[in-house]
């Protein structure tokens, strides 16, 4: 990952976290006419001086969820009367398994229900799965309206809100039907981690510790020493580690926007990943818990291809599970399991012409997109599935 | 519309058209990165040359519908036998009725049962509803692939095929969900008018008409001159009237891809016209059909406005009708009549905070996008709409 920024200061030593999380701090997404940027802090959400310099409208649509609706939509609401004559909210049904066509639709139906025009600004409040649908919506409503991400989970916060991939679930696969849609601003506001129950921010926590073996190795070292602390939701911890995944990713997608070959290392861990949940049927696991399973299959393929050592994998091994996430995939077949892993994974986006394209570690901190020969990627299943009988 | 390109001389002198119709022509839609040409000519769609220079994919999609496919689609796939492994082809039904999310689906049910990958080309068969949502789908389908649009219908190929709008329809406004998209290339085949019904030739010369208001009276001049060739599907006149429509699309849309602002011109006509299929139900009347009326009804506006002067009115009403499309609006309420048109215009893409953006003919040749208040729009409706009552 030679072609990265070089990561900054903080992510060397562990004492830059005692600056506090009250102060908020910017990570800039550089993409011409469609750079934003994302802003990290504690109390945002309800601010409005958080929304100022958006682009103006009469109308707005807070789009959540039942669950976090409740908590965070008032508050959001009342933050955004300054800057919208209307602000209307709509909250879907939660969870992954919603994230299909007719609840999507929902929120075309409040949009033309309440007479939305092409200024209109749409609020994804919630997780990756609101994020992913409010962002399509966005792209799609009359060809295309502005958002505004407000993540409130800990995944959201550091990979899915940022970098405008958006989309919505087919039977058939995962985000299979969506669309490269920037927002014009992203919202993490921290108080919002503490909230959440303990597995969702182990969940988080997979898509940061993701950023090391790929990225940062120093950073890689820094989690570490502070898993803990952020499992604990230690602020200053938690600001440190939004921020430094924020910088990687807008590094990465800075570069290649549309996935045509960097970004795809952002994807370390979520071909295996992608697999488990859609073999388990969506929302069995959690996203997080499949990438965090799917880290130690990628990271033992490298292995077996020579990239590197069985240290480095019983390294980012421990590190999982110190997250609190599952080191070993679920038995997804009864039967032919391997088969079935490869089946899913052959439905993976960056397969080409049936080949499948895993995202290896190259050397610890450097990533690579290949193939692999199917009876070693067999053997890797094999190797790191559960002896378990096949998860409901 | 001084800043469009000049007419080509053609646009001035009917002799042009001796040209062989054989001869293919080209235009070119200049979008930076997204730009791509528009190869208009007799015979085109079953010529594998036509085709070649497109991005390599293993495979390719052909979307077509019941009417054409079994018309059309043997040929295009014969053409695409050297270009690609895989050529799959799907039908849906036909008409404005399916232009919905579930027959959208059945495109990507189709896309992910031939486990198609990022590559794939797909190839829009057919009039402006599969054009519109193949080109969706190629958006959305694992967020874009590449496609090619082959429009059969005169309509397609001299507007909705050209520029990059795609969408569905919404129960509450048409052509609500969508994205803008630029294929890679439009196939304009001369040879698929031949087997076009009388009603949809008129309703393609609704669009060609348009742009002679718009942009370029020299073209209305000419089209006046040559319309009982072109409903009488002379080879040598479709291919000036085709040519000439593409180059000033091309010319708008190059400017201003994303409908900031100029491109609204090209919905003149659009604004009455759609409030009509809307209030009728989709399919009741032809796209161009409802344009036909529309743009008798927009040009009212503009005179009462004092814009334009009666003999303008007049002259473009008598076009309209030689085109063999309606003239005056239907009723669509049996009560309010005019209330209803506003109420259905207000839905439209171009309103702004309730108000309705008319596109407006600012003297002849020139149009512009203003607001025209409530009561003088009902006396327009009232003067242009039918007397007899509501229509099925």
């Amino acid at each position: 990952m030679q072609t990265l920024s070089p990561s900054s200061p903080e992510s060397r030593s562990p004492a830059a976290v005692a600056q506090p999380a009250a102060a908020a701090r910017t990570v800039a997404i550089d993409l011409g006419d469609r750079s934003y940027p994302i802003r990290i802090g504690t109390g945002l959400l309800g601010d409005a001086a958080t929304y100022a310099g958006l682009p103006r409208a009469t109308a707005a649509l807070i789009v959540t969820n039942t669950t976090v609706g409740p908590l965070y939509a008032g508050r959001l609401r009342a933050a955004l009367a300054p800057h919208h004559r209307d602000v209307h909210v709509v909250e879907l049904p939660d969870g992954e398994a919603y994230k299909d066509w007719a609840t999507l639709n929902r929120i075309f139906d409040a949009l033309l229900g309440h007479g939305c025009d092409r200024r209109t600004v749409l609020y994804a409040l919630g997780g990756g799965v609101v994020g992913d649908m409010t962002g399509f919506a966005a792209a799609s409503y009359m060809r295309g309206v502005p958002f505004v991400q407000v993540p409130t989970t800990l995944l959201a916060q550091v990979d899915s809100s940022v970098g405008g991939k958006t989309a919505i679930n087919h039977p058939l696969g995962k985000n299979m039907v969506g669309a490269f849609y920037q927002p014009h601003l992203v919202v993490c506001d921290l108080g919002t981690i503490a909230t959440l129950p303990p597995r969702e921010v182990s969940a988080g926590l997979a898509e940061i510790v993701k950023y090391g073996p790929i990225a940062d190795m120093a950073f890689m070292g820094w989690l570490e020493e502070n898993m803990e602390a952020l499992r604990a939701g230690d602020p200053a911890a938690l600001a440190h580690a939004v921020h430094r995944s924020c910088e990687i990713k807008a590094a990465v997608v800075g570069q290649d926007e549309r996935e045509a070959g960097l970004r795809a290392i952002l994807n370390f861990g979520h071909t295996f990943g992608h697999a488990i949940e859609s073999g388990l049927g969506y929302g069995a696991w959690l996203h997080g818990e499949g990438v965090g399973a799917g880290m130690v299959m990628a990271a033992t393929l490298s292995q077996r291809l020579g990239l590197v050592d069985a240290a480095f994998v019983d390294r980012l091994t421990a590190l999982v599970a110190r997250a609190g996430l599952p080191t070993a995939g679920p038995r997804i077949d009864a039967g032919d399991n391997a088969g079935r892993y490869l089946r899913l994974m052959r439905l993976d986006k960056k397969s080409e012409a049936g080949d499948i394209r895993f995202v290896l570690i190259d050397g610890p901190g450097r990533a690579v997109v290949r193939g692999a020969p199917d009876a070693l990627v067999r053997e890797v299943v094999e190797a790191c599935c559960a002896r378990a009988p096949v998860a409901a």
